[in-house]
């Protein structure tokens, strides 16, 4: 990818705002609150089909401001419309007339690569008309050529699993200021914090993280894991399975379709993580239990 | 609405999921778990127009099944496809092969009925292109021709309020089974539940309550409040707004479109709701202080 446009004047969270605060214990009174940004985001695609410009809005999606190209990255990598970043020319807000706010995006892809429209149809409005279930889910997965995860065993300390939702915590500067997002965090085989992402939607932070990892050069992912605030739907195994991590850690709970999807491309998944206690649904032998 | 089709083989949760438990009080171990059931949810609108039959995938989500025809009443009135449930003629799933599924389903409009074609348009893929902002969503919210709410004061009283949280977690059935869903309530003035509805995702949730709104005859709108256990993004507000309730509280925090719209279309917002404090983001006047 050549070229990322510097965004400007990007407001994650809107300060001073006014509410009145009941209270059992005290009288009621006016204070001020800060609260997290939601803005729209509509991304469109721009190629070149044997010689002619084609432009088609690909999503719209409510989400904080900020990291907009990590979380276009994400979600093109994710739905497999681009299958690395070097598949994109150029990605850049369109300027509005205030030139204060940036939620018209377009990402322009490299001449050669024609993204496959089915699949743009599929994102927005179609499944197969054969049938529609869980294993369609699973297919329309198979279908966007995954990578095999990892599979070595006992990499992975427990004792780090026990440490990562409290790391996570520590670091969650939107949630602490706001309470109003979701977070999703890299960490490394020696429990490291890598980098996290925070947004209005849990399927938006994910995205952000997902192209981060894009963005990050020679990352070594086979021995990396994403943890994440919220529950785990069928659509968060799908951003992780993509982007090659594999072991998901979630503080929430997971959906069955997600321990399906979770089984079938092998990542490991880890439900309610606490300081005490976690469930492991799929993928156990990634972990090491010699170290408390 | 002339025909609900009856539903089959309903599956919400799935039990006897194999985990492995880790916990630093105790040893590892295999056990069961209850998990949320997840499968994809695809709503085709039939109409026609000038004579001439008409089918267009109007939306697919990832919801919980059970309650289909609510979940699919609400998000289309939510969006103003329709105005009332006499706009539909019939609304059925399509026969699965082996009859277990139903994931695929059709709204039959009555024949005087054409759905504002735009309005499709717009829901899943385009705004206008002369910009886009949180104004933009608040006039696309306009242009829906939302009920103006009832602005008495001084009708809920604050002691319900404080009681909303806990009388809806004593009911969330799903939730206690998996921990892996949403929910959306609907209370009296007199604090009194009047139903409650469950999903995966948090929009669904508010989504199926809606519909079920549509269903009550003579439902007394304009003294109720919609309790919610997530987060309250814009499109939380459009659905209390278009449905015509006037007070909305949320478990967690608000965002500022969310705000910005429950003032432009005169919501009361409760936000960070609990046994022991709330926060008024707009609309106090609707509350009574009488009693404790």
């Amino acid at each position: 990818m050549k070229n990322i446009s510097k965004r400007v004047n990007v407001k994650q969270v809107n300060q001073n705002i006014n509410k009145v605060v009941y209270s059992k214990s005290e009288s009621k009174q006016l204070a001020t609150d800060i609260v997290i940004a939601e803005q729209p985001l509509q991304i469109s695609l721009c190629w070149q089909d044997h010689g002619v410009d084609t432009t088609k809005v690909f999503a719209i999606t409510m989400r904080t401001p900020g990291e907009d190209e990590q979380l276009i990255l994400g979600l093109l990598f994710s739905e497999g419309i681009i299958k690395s970043i070097k598949d994109i020319n150029n990605i850049y807000p369109e300027q509005s007339e205030d030139n204060t706010e940036q939620n018209l995006w377009e990402v322009k892809l490299c001449p050669e690569i024609i993204p496959d429209i089915a699949s743009i149809e599929r994102f927005q409005i179609t499944y197969s008309s054969c049938g529609l279930c869980g294993t369609t889910s699973l297919k329309s997965l198979e279908f966007k050529n995954p990578p095999i995860l990892n599979d070595e065993h006992d990499w992975l300390s427990i004792k780090h699993v026990y440490a990562f939702p409290e790391i996570m915590r520590q670091h969650q500067l939107l949630f602490e200021q706001t309470g109003g997002v979701h977070t999703a965090a890299l960490f490394n085989e020696q429990g490291k914090l890598i980098t996290i992402k925070e947004d209005i939607g849990r399927h938006n932070a994910l995205d952000k993280l997902v192209g981060t990892i894009l963005q990050i050069p020679s990352n070594n992912i086979a021995h990396q894991a994403i943890v994440i605030s919220s529950r785990i739907s069928f659509e968060m195994i799908q951003k992780a399975v993509m982007v090659g991590i594999p072991v998901l850690i979630a503080i929430g709970a997971p959906s069955d379709l997600a321990i399906k999807a979770a089984k079938r491309f092998n990542l490991t998944l880890i439900g309610f993580a606490s300081l005490q206690s976690f469930n492991v649904y799929h993928g156990d032998w990634r972990l090491r239990q010699d170290e408390r």
